[in-house]
């Protein structure tokens, strides 16, 4: 199957935003044995997205346009399609309902305005429901190929590719399979963890080894190409085996696991409970903690304390320095008494100069993990926008009770 | 002048990069005054690649090619654009010498396979020198038109435009320019802002005014095109008057601008201090309130307290249900008292459901802010999944402080 992708918005064209979609598609696309020759981006004009949707499907099976569905005048995707292919579009009060039923779950009522999302093609046409947005997609057959519209906000986007287009894909394709397993490592660096896996990638062609490093974390992608998801399956887990030998308690998990979801997992298990203090984290630590549904279950209180003065406040210490070992340890067995958990994590970290510190000390960052009987502590040394620096940071706290926990 | 680009490399075609040079070049292309109304990728082939650039030729004046300037056997761009406008490639010893230059510098030696850099078109051709990588830029003119190649490292094709294509453009073009005011909007939806400010919009066609939602805000832009930037920002001042006008207090700021930082600004300058205790946003409202450089002079603690229990352990209050505007109006006292602040900033919502709550429970949220005096409090509903819904909560909760400090 050959798919091209259209994406549609001046303000793609002005530069105003990235365009992650393109990517985003791609990958997925590749991964399911689908080819992408072409893609392009065209401005809101009607003539321009109709006359891409036509040499498009003049040389693709599948096109997926992103974009230009939303309520306002300048949304011309629609429109442009039913131009190129010839086909009406028809008020759907179906999908009228729809939208009507999500502005009510806001509390909201959806305005006039809104009807001209219900506009679908009056033959051939499937619609996609959205169900965190109002633009819903479309899927339109024509002749023996199709199009499938998708709004261009990244996340609804995604949600509706996840749900709908790709298992679509999947199905109608049959051209073999590609299938990867992503396993998620932490507390070693990309270079690391290549040199320690380096002899099991010689020579390997399928599956295939490839990296990818993030703030605190590195994906090592295990890739196999094979006629069936079984025989794919099989080549991975040979290769997993080795690297999973090599890298040991230093796999968190596989994408799209996040460290937290691991670690508050194992807190659920393991029936045990945490309280977090951090300070120019700024919560972070604990708004990762509390992504994870049933958080309530094992984070027992987090607490925000910026400065000395508010150290001292709460904790009835005064200390000199805002970033430092001790006052990591103190912080830490603090918070486990003060919430009566099974342990309390502390994070100090410097992500900007402030009196006392000079410019060279920026990142410097001591941890601390109290449980009954025992306080454990570790000085790092992060670096990257003050974004990134918060990320390393609540990954390097959050996998000190993780590690605890496999202990 | 129009000008159009075309992105080589099968890479993107992959989903393996995000394509940062398209919105880097569209943005810089806009600010002096030129149309793009196409953009696209396509892989490493001849054919493909030769094709779009007789596409690209045959509705823009000025085609920029980035990417497959490389000196592998994939990299072929140049032999592409060779075929699409019938001209010879030839060997530039001057190019070379500068490939072994730039080797020297980094004390190796240019390998044989780094002569295909070396290759320009045999007539109508100008070198631009690319200082920081091997590949060098080629201008060629063809007719009355221009192919600009670049490499597609984002690093070497932004120091060649800085260095040559944007004041060649600037030069050749002198047709004016385009400036945008994006204005930040929260408070109001992405239709209600286009409604209040409809009859503003009507029969405007330069400037013209686009919408960009996001969750918890609105961005309203105004784009004008002008033959000075002075002319430019003249046309954008009148319609901003009458936006503003019209929207109010209901606009923060200006793009980039974000309301964290605007409020924290707000603080500062005011000289007052604010403290915050949250419950399901997890510490969301905290740590964004801490992005802001300086943010440990306005925020004295925050806390994160998940259950009524933490509630109760915290407060000595014992509160039957964790979402409520009761809840939330004691809270906002409690904590603005605890750290002697200002301000005492309070969010309860339901993000997940809980016991005592069911599925259209979800997203119900109140919001109070104690000052000494008085206690202000709001409630609402958000949507969307757990990350989109703790934006639109820490959203409204952060503008509740700004709201507060404007009256």
């Amino acid at each position: 199957m050959v798919a091209e992708l259209i994406f549609v918005g001046t303000e793609l064209l002005l530069g105003q935003i990235v365009n992650t979609n393109a990517a985003y598609l791609c990958r997925n696309l590749a991964q399911l044995g689908v080819d992408v020759y072409h893609t392009c981006e065209v401005g809101d004009n009607v003539d321009r997205i109709a006359s891409a949707v036509r040499q498009a499907l003049s040389r693709a099976d599948l096109v997926i346009t992103s974009g230009g569905l939303g309520p306002t005048a300048d949304d011309v995707t629609r429109e442009a399609i039913a131009e190129a292919i010839g086909r009406r579009l028809v008020f759907d009060p179906k999908v009228m309902e729809g939208i009507e039923e999500l502005f009510r779950r806001m509390g909201r009522e959806a305005t006039p305005i809104q009807r001209r999302q219900a506009y679908v093609f009056e033959e051939g046409c499937r619609v996609i429901p959205n169900h965190i947005g109002s633009a819903p997609g479309l899927l339109v057959e024509v002749g023996d190929k199709h199009i499938i519209t998708l709004p261009g906000v990244p996340r609804e986007l995604q949600a509706i590719c996840e749900e709908f287009v790709f298992p679509w894909i999947a199905e109608r394709s049959g051209a073999g399979i590609i299938k990867s397993l992503p396993l998620k490592v932490c507390g070693l660096g990309e270079s690391t963890v290549q040199e320690m896996i380096e002899d099991i990638m010689q020579g390997l062609s399928n599956p295939t080894i490839a990296f990818l490093a993030r703030p605190g974390e590195v994906t090592v992608r295990i890739t196999a190409k094979a006629q069936s998801a079984e025989e794919a399956d099989r080549m991975i887990a040979q290769v997993e085996g080795r690297i999973r030998e090599r890298l040991g308690d230093n796999i968190y998990g596989v994408d799209p696991q996040t460290l937290e979801e691991v670690t508050g997992r194992m807190l659920i298990q393991a029936g045990k409970t945490v309280a977090i203090v951090e300070t120019s984290t700024g919560g972070w630590i604990s708004s990762r903690m509390t992504d994870v549904p049933g958080s309530e279950r094992y984070l027992l209180g987090a607490f925000v304390l910026p400065s000395t003065k508010a150290i001292e406040r709460e904790m009835g210490i005064r200390f000199d320095r805002i970033v430092g070992e001790e006052v990591a340890r103190r912080m830490a067995e603090w918070v486990m008494r003060r919430c009566r958990a099974d342990f309390g994590l502390a994070a100090t970290a410097l992500l900007e100069v402030m009196e006392g510190y000079t410019e060279t000390d920026l990142g410097l960052t001591y941890l601390a993990l109290a449980d009954g009987s025992d306080v454990i502590s570790k000085g790092i040394k992060v670096i990257g926008d003050k974004t990134t620096m918060r990320q390393r940071v609540s990954q390097a706290a959050i996998d000190l009770i993780r590690r605890e926990l496999i202990r």
